[in-house]
Formats: structure tokens, C-alpha cells, sequence
């Protein structure tokens, strides 16, 4: 970005009409395309402040929370990365060292991480309908611990992956194509498969794939998802993605096959889940604990995953997509076929040509986090970022 | 706080005897009224700087430890935001991950950890006669390697919970209390009734009731403790607090029923523990590794505990109280009958009434720990809080 | 260290040609002389700072990443305290915690933590012929993702223990020396001996005395090796330690007891491993994740090692060294006879005399890792250095 560029992109947010300040980033649906606009353009910022060597700290002392209810490489040092550039520490609360597994109730625990806290990341995708209830529970908690002056400032809460959506990655994502296509503008028409994918493995969430859909629509993307018959998302979130599609003069369709879905595509996102029907009865089984039934369930499942081996991204599927170079989209880790896996997701040959595109696709998303804390925390948050960028502090 | 009220606070540690530089911080009772009340202030002020939003960093860099050897959410988030607002890093001694497991002493890791470190947290409540004992010989350590040079710094030693007491715990506490009343000259003559309650777990350390009993009958306040027959607490903590009220013209009782302790007090503070004799066994268990000891003491104690069943705080006991209207106290987690458990300390509705207000109560630990820091710690402490209240820096 | 010793110690480095910057420091024979004077001499400015209560912040964010692949105490806090120091946040990537164990590769795993990272610190050493390449194979995966643009900067590796070296400890050891004897030059001639030692457990790593040997060699020093028949080193590092002798005109000798190796020399390093044959056979049992032949292969060590219970550092054996005086070295903890084991490395006796050395030896690490992460990260290094010793900042 040259500083004229910068500059422009500072003015940019001067024309976009934002309510994020003190807010909880939950789901990408729920804020308006000019606040979704507003994070991508301060995550683009942030990244060129980085790559110059300048600082973007903005906290002389605070804390950040993680709550981590699932593993995580990626996203746990995404949110460490961003919340220490911006100046906060960051604390994890781990389940197994803490008390939360002895009966404490959401509530009180969500107001005793607090008091000196500006940020909660939580990652909770493991049980169909609770880890996006649970995360409106502690800001419902934190809201109450507020008001009531127990807290002295209500910390905002983001989504670092839930049962519905994982906004951080699908903000990196589209950040991921407005660089490839040079705009947001330019994803007007512009067509991506969204595909079920064969995995080894079972039981992977669906928020991604949910996000996907969720959020390209509203860019005017003509957006397909495909998977075998069986292996639905949350029917809301389809439902989402078609009223998406019609507001933006997009499209949203389904496809039965991963060769028509790529059909002249300019993106292809292909990656496995675990049937909507499947985590539904997986919930049930985890809640109970029934150790035998998801042994059972898992075998079920493999079994049935084990028809649709041929759902493989591979070079003969990707020369059906728009001159037979379409960008390859992961949000990592893929099972690459020969690699990670006998055989996975995608080849070996598709995966290396878009391996380093997709760390960069990953590499949007300590930014993207970082733009949604600042956004979420700093109330004149233009003309602060303003000062950052003409400060020569490094 | 007015500017003026806080002027008028900082001014009142001019007028206190202060010799905190430099020491540990183990037990209330080590300290003087004057030291107790500088921290209660320091920590007022902390508060009232973060309600404003503005910083009272006082360290560049620096390492704080923290040692838990048993589990703990709230403590670790105190500690934890505490080291954090003073601009100290955190690193957590996780005893699984680290080689202290395999015989090395206590000496020499006392000395491995403390190279750069300002202040070291440690929570070890678990056996009798250990954990205070295990304090000592981190402080004794680092003062052995401080004078042989190996230390640039010696480290000051915080009792996050030992088995005798839990000083940032009853001070937090106390801090409520000066809220809830005013001032702590209006302690003075106030009733609290310190109270077992029936708990359907056992084994809770004793450190709670005892740090509450020590430290109360310092202010002139009447205590009352109760508990069935056979739950005492460590006779030498008894003996104490008998010795201070006698000091502070205050008055410690013993009473025998809940009813009786409740009667006209205007505070309450009902928690289960585990008897004296009970810990002492348990601590020959633990030591010796004897599961089946465990068990069988486990099994005994709550048949014990399944006699007292009506050591609940309800609200039918808290009519008993002054005006109906004592204030209920607890350190959290509290066992809430019908919440977190079918029978526990105390009711649903008495609990509810109250629980903003131990919310509250806990949201002063994180500040009293920064309070006991920055005395331990900072020499001129009154004259950089000065500075810190003037100066503009957010 | 006086104002004009410390200026004397900035001018020094004037004269070093020191090529650091934006390197990985993996094996100290990887560097030149030059460049391990230039860590030394930093580290000892740092080691001064610190005394005086200054600040040697040079960052004002940033993460540290340490990955630790075996437990430790030492090592990982003065990583924690090195960074903290500088002005970088730690984030830990445990293997555990993350997807790393799920067939996540190296290359991938290596670009995802180093979005916003300065600094990865490894500990790998229980594999033999793994550890150091795995430190190659994440240098070579970010230096890729730099190359491709996926990385605004390439962070440096720091090796903190591997199968061949453990740079930071040599170092720290070397430093003691250094200050043992006054200078470096002052080494030039000085007899060690680097000698196994019994100890109880097995299957200790043989990185220490092959770092020692690797490293002393270059200073001009009269290094012994002694073990019993068959408990050789990685042969290559013994043969690079003849030709260091060879080459700064000091000397290598095998001696085939701890009575002759300890015969008239300076210092003394008696410290226990596991053959070098006996690593490879518990690599590959390792690999297998072969429990019984685990089991095996210790129940035969440990029979072979009881042959040599009389190599223990003793009274007896201290008077064959120097005047008696020689200098007791030990990287901690030690295996103390009637102290941590019945029977041991070393004597209660002679390791109580040079306890608190040992704890001095170790107290360098923390300052040697702040050099070696400083001279790694800052381009200007020695002008940012004088810098900081002329700033008032505390």
C-alpha cells in the first residue's frame, strides 16, 4: 500500500456507518455490510502497519480472555497475535485447570474473568445449538455484571468458531478475495462452490462452510453449495444464505455433484462436515456421555462418508472451473490425499499449487480479529487509527 | 470518588506506618493495621483509576509467577489482571509441566524461577501444615539467593490461599465491608456471624473462615463462629482471633447452631469446610497416596456432613438477623441449593438476592492483590501513586 | 560493572564482525567467535542493566513463541523471562493443547504461529537425529512463507535444547567462566573436565556435554570427555571438538575415568547421559511407541549404569583437581546423593559448597537468551544498546 493508498482507505471509513463500539461480534449476519466493510478495511490497515514495522498498540494494560472449548493451532495464536498488538495480555481459561467444570454457572464465571477485562474470544463448536447460545449467556452475564457496577466496563465477546458461524475465518476469507479479485466490488458475479469434501475422519463442524454461504452472499456472489444427499447444513442457515443472496442480486444454489458445483466457478471451497442430522444425534450422545453410541455413530458415519470418496478436489475436477483456474480456498488443516491421509479433501498436486495462497488466506485472520477488538473497544476509532498511521512510533 | 475524595485517600497514606517494601505478604495477621489499611486504599484507588479508564502501570517489564497447586478460576483471573494493570508479564508454574514433579527442591526452583520476576503468587491449600510452610521456603530461597548475588531482586511472595489463611480473599472481603458501611471505623461493633454450612462435597480448605476470624476481630468487630461439633477450625486460629478482639475491643464468640450465630448479626458469611481433624487425615492420605483411604474418609465425612443438612443459610435463618436485612457474604463458588446442587450453603432465593453483591465482593480481589504488589514492590508507593492520579495517561 | 567497564563492554562489540541479524542460532559451531563474544558481551550489559533496575525493552509488541517438545523449568522460564524482557508477549504452542498432533505438518504449522512473531524458541531432545532437524525444518517453512510474501518478516529460531546442543545453556556456562576467570582470553589453557556422572534414571540427553565440548574447545581450553566404555557422544560432535582443539590451539583428550579426567584441572562438569546407542535404541522404540521394549531397554540401562556407581563427584575425587579448588559446574538439577536419589551425580557435600554457583551458572540464561533474541532481531543492534545504557527509562 503506498501512503496515498493507506490514506484512502483511512477516508474510506469515514463513509461507512458503524455500531460496533462496545458490541459482541457473534455471527457476521447480524452487522451491516458497512460494518463488515469498516473491519476488513482496518484489518487491510493493521497488516500494512506491520509489514512497515510500525506498531498498532493502542492498550498500555488490560486483559483478553480465550476460552477455548475445542482444540485450536491456528485460532488461538490468530487471537494471541492480535490482542498483543494491540497491547492487551491475554489469559486462557482452560477448563480442566479452572472450576468451570465443577458445576460453576456461566454467569458467574463470565463476570470473575472480567473485571479488568476489554475482550472474551470464545471457541465452543463441539454441541449443535449451545456454542452460540453460550456465548450470548456470558454476554448476557457481563451485560448484567455492567449494569448492576459490578463491572467497571462490559467486555465485548467474539466468536472464535461456534456451532452457526466462525466470523473471523469467513472476514478472512473474504479479505482472502478481495486482494485476489482487487476489490469488494469486483466480487459482484463473481461464482464459488462451496463443497462437501471426503475426510477420513467424521464429526468436523459446520460453521464454516455456514459462514461461507452467510457471508458471500451478501456481496453479490453467485454462490453454490454442493454435498451428497444426507449431508445438509442447518436449515436456517440455508435459508439465510437465499434471502442474502436475493438482497445483494446474487444467487444461492444447490448442487448434487462437486463437478457441478465447479462448473465455471472462480472460487471452489471444498471441505467436509459432519451431516446437520449427525451433529444433532453427536450432541445428544456427548450431553449423555454414551461413549458406545458415538462409537456407533462414528462408525455409521464412515461408513457413509465412505461412498463419496470420489468428493476429492483433484486437477480433472478443477479444469471444469472458469478456465480451469479457480482459486483454491481452506481454511486449514485440509486432508490432503497422500499427505495427511490416503486419501482426503483434496490431492496432493491441487493442494501444493494453493498451498502458500492459503497460508496467506490464513494469515488475513490475526488482522481481521485484531480490527474487530479495536472496532469493538476504541470509541473514535478513525481518528485513532488516524494518529496511529501518521505517529512514526515503531 | 470525587477528585477530592481521592486526594483526601492519598493523603491518608501519608499519616500510615508502611514497612510492605520488599516483603512477602503470607498472612493479615503479619501485618499491621496501618499496613492493612494502605493496601484497602491503594487497591480503592486502583479501582477508582481503572473505573476512569486510565492506567496505573507502573512496571516497563518484569516477571510475575504464579504457582497454583490446586485448581482455581477466580484467584488465577485476580492474579492474573492484577500483574497485568501494574505492566508485569505472567508466567503460571504448571507443576505437570514443569520438572519440579521430579524431586528437584523447592530451594533451587525457587531461584531458577525468580531471575527476572518482581512477584511470586502461590495458592497451596491443600495440605495442613504445608502450604504456609511451603511459602517460607520460596521466601527463604529467593532471600538466600538475593544475598549470594544470585538475585539481582529478591521477589516478594504473595499467599494466594495457604492451608492457615487467604489474605487477597478476606481483604477483598474487608474492602466490602468498609464499602458496605462506609468507612472501617464503622466496622466497629458490627456483628458478623462466620458459619459452616452443609455442602454435599467436602474437603474445602479451612483457610476461608480462618482468614475471615483473623482478620475481622482486628476492626473492632463482633464475630461469632459456628459450626457443628467436630467441624472446628485450627485451634491457633481460634486462639487468635480471641486475642485480637480482646485487642481491637472488639468480641469473638462461638456458637453452636446457625440460628444462634444469626441472631440480630448484620453480616453473614455461611461456607462449608472440612473439619481440623478431618484435613489432618486427609493430609496423612494424600501424602501417603492411600486412594482407599481417601474413599473410605470421603464416605465417613459425608455421612458426617449428612447430619447438618439444615446448616443452610435460607430465608427463614436470615429473618433471625438484624432487621432481616444482614449483608450475606461469600467467596464464591457457593454450593446453592437446587442451582449447583440438590441441598447446599444456602438457598436459591437468599443466594439470588445476593449475588450481584458477591460478584462485587470478588471484583475487589483483583485490586487488592495489585494494592499488595505495588507496596511489596514500589518504594516511594505514595509519591508514584501521586503521579499516577495526576497525570493524564490512559 | 562501572559506567566506564560498561562503555568498554559497547566499544567491544564496535570490533566484532557479527553476522546475527535475522538468523536462527541453532549450534553455537554454526557461529563464529566473534559472534559468541558479541552474545556475551550483550548479555552481560543486559545482566548489568537489570542490577541497576533498568529497562532493556526494545519492543513494543510482539509474540515469542516457544514450543516445547520435553518438560522443563529452567529453560522454559528464562525463555519466559528473555521475552518478557525485550517487550514480547509469550505465547506457549503445546502440543497437546493444539492440532499439531493430528498430522498437521511442520511447514504448515510453522507459517500459522509466525503471522506477527519475532522469536520461536525450541526444545526438542528426545528424539536422536530429530530435534535439530525439526529447528531446520520450521526455519526453512518460514522462510518460505517469507519468501512467498505469507510473512511480513521471517522470525529467528532459537534452539533451547536439542539431540546435538543446547546453545543457551553452553553459553550460560560459558559466560560463568568467563566471569569465573575474569576474562575470556583468561580461559585459554584452563583444564575441564566434562564427565559422565551415575545418576539413577536414564535416557538423560547427551546435548549437554556435547554442547560443552563443542563450545570450551574454542576458547583455547584443555578439554577432558570421560565416561565408562560405552557411553560415547554423537561421534561427529566429538571429532568437530578435536578439531576446534586442534584449531584455537587447546586441547581434547578421552580420559576412561572420573579420577584421571579430574586429575589438576580448573573446572569440573560431572553430569550423567544415556550412550549414544542407547538414544538411538529408545528413538526408534520411541517412534514404535514400543512400550515393552521401552521397559526393556530401561530395566538394561539401568542394570549397566548401577556397574558405575563410583562415578560420582565426591570429596575424594574434588581433591584430585587444581589445589583442590577446581570449579564444580552442573546445568540443575543435579542428582544429589542422600539429597534428590540415595546415590548420585554428585555428593551432598560437594554439591552444597557450589550450590549457589550452580544457581549463578544458571541465573545467566535468561541474559544470554535476551542477547541472543536482541542481536537476531535489532539490524542496528549496537547503537540501539548504547541507546538504551544512556536513557534514563527505568
Amino acid at each position: 500500500m503506498t501512503r496515498t493508498q493507506m490514506q484512502s482507505a483511512l477516508n474510506s471509513l469515514k463513509r461507512l456507518k458503524v455500531d460496533l463500539y462496545g458490541k459482541d461480534f457473534l455471527l457476521t449476519w447480524d452487522r451491516s455490510l458497512d460494518e463488515l466493510k469498516a473491519v476488513l478495511t482496518v484489518a487491510d490497515i493493521f497488516s500494512e502497519l506491520h509489514k512497515a514495522g510500525k506498531s498498532f498498540r493502542v492498550f498500555d494494560t488490560g486483559l483478553a480472555i480465550s476460552i477455548f472449548r475445542d482444540k485450536s493451532t491456528r485460532t488461538r495464536f490468530s487471537f494471541a497475535s492480535a490482542v498483543n498488538a494491540l497491547g492487551l495480555g491475554l489469559s486462557e481459561l482452560d477448563e480442566e485447570k479452572s472450576q468451570i467444570a465443577h458445576g460453576e454457572t456461566v454467569r458467574e464465571t463470565a463476570n470473575m474473568i472480567s473485571f479488568l477485562t476489554e475482550i472474551i474470544g470464545i471457541r465452543d463448536d463441539m454441541f449443535l445449538g449451545e456454542g452460540n447460545r453460550y456465548m450470548r449467556e456470558v454476554g448476557a452475564a457481563v451485560q448484567e455484571g455492567f449494569e448492576a457496577g459490578v463491572l467497571h466496563r462490559r467486555p465485548s465477546i467474539v466468536n472464535l468458531q461456534c456451532d452457526i458461524d466462525h466470523p473471523t475465518q469467513s472476514l478472512a476469507d473474504l479479505l482472502h478475495l478481495k486482494k485476489h479479485f482487487g476489490s469488494l466490488d469486483k466480487l459482484r458475479g463473481k461464482k464459488i462452490a462451496m463443497t462437501w469434501a471426503y475426510s477420513p475422519s467424521y464429526g468436523k463442524p459446520l460453521s464454516v462452510p455456514q459462514g461461507i454461504i452467510g457471508l458471500m452472499t451478501r456481496f453479490g456472489m453467485r454462490v453454490t453449495l454442493a454435498h451428497p444427499k444426507g449431508y445438509g447444513l442447518i436449515p436456517e442457515t440455508v435459508a439465510l444464505a437465499e434471502a442474502n443472496a436475493r438482497a445483494s442480486k446474487g444467487s444461492f444454489t444447490i448442487a448434487e455433484s462437486m463437478e457441478e458445483a465447479f462448473a465455471n466457478v472462480d472460487v471452489v471451497y471444498p471441505k467436509s462436515w459432519a451431516p446437520f442430522q449427525v451433529m444433532q444425534r453427536r450432541t445428544e450422545l456427548l450431553k449423555k456421555n454414551d461413549r458406545n453410541g458415538l462409537v456407533e455413530l462414528e462408525k455409521e458415519c464412515l461408513a457413509n462418508n465412505a461412498q463419496f470418496k470420489n468428493w476429492e478436489c483433484d486437477d480433472a475436477k478443477m479444469k471444469l472451473t472458469n478456465g480451469g483456474k479457480a482459486l483454491y480456498m481452506h481454511c486449514l488443516p485440509a486432508d490432503i490425499s497422500g499427505v495427511s491421509c490416503v486419501q482426503g479433501e483434496v490431492s496432493k498436486e491441487v493442494f501444493e499449487r494453493y498451498r502458500l495462497a492459503t497460508y496467506a488466506e490464513a494469515g488475513n485472520k490475526p488482522f481481521v480479529i485484531a480490527a474487530i477488538i479495536f472496532l469493538a473497544r476504541i470509541s473514535n476509532a478513525r481518528k485513532v487509527l488516524q494518529k496511529i498511521v501518521k505517529s512514526k512510533r515503531h
